[in-house]
């Protein structure tokens, strides 16, 4: 729930029609919880956690509405640990930089929506929220599958047409920014969303050029779907990706998918999933190649009001042929292969 | 004072329901003034200064009703100079990181108030409030005594009971977050709190473990009380210290004492404060050990209005057997052994 | 515009008292749009840009009456990169420093005005407004002339008289703040603003001493003006630099001046500026010295609603004798000798 920022003309008077003028709205999140990791031979991790469901945030928007059905607005968010100041600057999310979660301005009509800034990717988009846990608590699909360098785009001009029998159509073209190399660095994406009745499905494409424009660093594409049966929703999740890392031994080429599912029970939500990367690299005999991983997660979200809801989650992975990953969260990667959450979260 | 955004369910209506729902508070302090520091052998010190009473700041706070007693509340701080930008990233104080100075969320009811986050610990809250300088100013009780290092303790689980009969018990554990070793870096505290008619009396622990969490690394008690006798308040302060800093040459072992006044004169506050640390290690024969000092300051503090105040103080230590503590305010620490402050502070 | 927050007395209460009370101000600016620079050898330059006519900012203001004439004020803002989280902590303007753009607070009444912090400098202010582009887009003046470093003043006290008859005379000092050396790094200021009818004009002084105290690092004089036929505002200025920086093969010593026009068409404003840096050292054999630069650049500012306008510009610069100056705006220094510049800011 944001909390708008009332327009005054000046400090003493409040009319009615200055409060109509414009505006800023004050929003964001806090979220503080507990977390104790295991599965690690170092020991047991027991950790007080600024953001298990989603990273704790402060933020400022507005819409300017500018006549003949064109609208002006903007958006500006930055992060910051809630926990403890560990981490300089200690904007925590957002690549640890000022208002580095979302800043963008946007011009909206009849012909669709125009934004520029640093933005969520389309791809991050399908992610997000085909996941029951929103990519947030021991269930965060990302722990083992998806791209984490790709969840926001600098330099990212994003265009949606309006929505047509519930279907939206986007593409978005993030500079690379390099002088007298207009490739290097520059990513690409589009995305087919479609919204109606009980169905929600997301078909979106990514492909990011490599630092020398002349070649492809990653190409990915993400199928998410739900269904809501009423008694319950049914999340779906398939990500493929396929890229040329520099550097990196071999290219990578992995195939994911996640089974989720949400569940209305006393009150609030249970929420599972299970998800599966298949790294479809061939294993070799000095090792590496096929490093497969499982996670299984089990959360409940219950509401303490409108803005406040209490959490808690448990999530295991199994990891093949020496993978690493480990069950985190929202804002944090874990240490282990196994996690416990139990929190709370305000939105302001 | 501060400022509460009113919540709009949207940006053109105004209704009372929306208003009462939910509410974000932008409040803070500017503190802008002169110091001019004497008594070091390279000369006068004359700057503008952010914070000589206190940081100056902006935070976002709120509360939520949540029903049955209960509420969630949340508050965040960041400091920042307002008197140069020379200090990158320039947060100033909460050690120098964005909503460093305090981040918590609360949840209160008839079972007493539990915090998370990071917050003031129970020890400072017993200086801080029995000084008359609101450990602020040339008059600052640390100067020579407390230690700066626990005033905000990260990853902090507080806990208070309700207050019955004007007592107030509390307890707090910030953990370390070593994986593999509880006891790594955690600090303890807890404190009973008296407050009732004229008597204000605050009594703390706290304790803090090393690095390798398998000894002391500071121990320490604060007993802090204020009397109001109408025509002035007697403050009086005794802090114990011992402990094992990691590469120092001897433990430390410090008893300090502080006997202040504060006298309502010319519709303002005259405060004075005589400080007094006691360096019970030996005087060695190579120099170290019983490096006492004494600080003796007094300052008024005239109200302008609601919201800002005008300050000036005067503060002067003598240093023994080597010791080098300096006069300096709530966010410097001073350059010589005197020091002048004249200035204004503004709270919104 | 600004946006008020109005003051509650408590969470739930919204009473006309309260209201009158005292209040905080959030407002900003966020601009995005499309730079494309020439005339590089190493190619075209295409980026998406935050700050074309003026930085991207948030800031936090206030004002309270302490009756009698008197008033208390304070304002702190800070930048942030609206297109990108590139170069950290991400503060981008106001030396990338949180609430660098802007710091003060401020005392006025009867007597004039004193401010004290972090502030713009009397001399910034000469070239800011007598500019067309008000020192943003391709036309912006300070391109080839004037001193980005003196645009804000730290450790800056501010006086300025009441205005009489027009005139407004201003001196300020911005401590060096070096213990035992009073001149090292001193800045000092002063301007004669006059504003009546159809004229602004406006005299500034500003005087450096360098960083042992002992000498000028840089003095300079400006002399902004602008007349207004109604038709069309024509802008006029020269700035003098001459100086001794730490380092330099040969003193500074610059006459630099600028003619432009503000022309109202179409429901918008065509600006355009003609700027000349006259390098008055002399040509050398081995080259260096009399590197003359002329800047000329037309652009358009549309008002699409009180609080947003879009707007385009294109600049060129001729460079002489080895000069290197580049086509910048408001936060960049460009990366060719032309720009274009095509995108929309809004203001909240």
């Amino acid at each position: 729930m944001n909390k708008s920022i009332v327009a005054l003309a000046t400090l003493t008077a409040l009319s009615a029609a200055a409060i109509a003028q414009s505006s800023v709205t004050v929003y964001g999140k806090i979220d503080l919880g507990l977390v104790v990791d295991g599965g690690n031979p170092g020991g047991k991790s027991v950790r007080i956690a600024s953001g298990e469901t989603a990273g704790s945030r402060i933020g400022f928007k507005g819409v300017e509405d500018l006549g003949g059905g064109y609208k002006a607005a903007f958006q500006m968010e930055t992060g910051f640990c809630a926990d403890s100041a560990a981490g300089a600057p200690n904007f925590c999310t957002g690549s640890n930089q000022f208002m580095g979660r979302q800043d963008h301005g946007d011009l909206s009509g009849p012909f669709g929506t125009l934004s520029a800034g640093r933005q969520y990717s389309l791809d991050y988009g399908a992610i997000l929220n085909a996941d029951p846990f929103l990519t947030g608590l021991a269930g965060d699909v990302q722990d083992v599958i998806g791209d984490k360098t790709a969840i926001r785009l600098n330099n990212d001009v994003l265009y949606s047409t309006p929505t047509f029998g519930g279907f939206t159509l986007s593409g978005e073209i993030a500079f690379g920014e390099t002088t007298g190399n207009w490739k290097a660095g520059r990513e690409i994406g589009s995305g087919l969303l479609y919204k109606q009745g009980p169905l929600w499905a997301d078909l979106t494409f990514y492909d990011a050029d490599n630092a020398n424009g002349v070649g492809v660093l990653r190409k990915a594409w993400q199928l998410g779907a739900i269904y809501d049966f009423g008694v319950l929703k049914l999340h779906g999740l398939v990500v493929s990706t396929k890229g040329n890392p520099t550097g990196a031994l071999r290219p990578t080429d992995e195939l994911d998918t996640m089974l989720g599912v949400t569940v209305p029970v006393a009150g609030g939500n249970v929420v599972a999933n299970y998800t599966h990367r298949n790294d479809r690299t061939a294993l070799t005999a000095r090792g590496g190649g096929d490093r497969d991983a499982t996670q299984v997660a089990v959360g409940y979200y219950y509401p303490l009001s409108k803005l406040t809801t209490a959490y808690t989650a448990f999530g295991h992975i199994d990891n093949e042929h020496g993978a690493t990953y480990t069950v985190g969260n929202a804002t944090e990667n874990g240490t282990g292969n196994k996690a416990f959450n139990v929190g709370m979260v305000h939105n302001f």
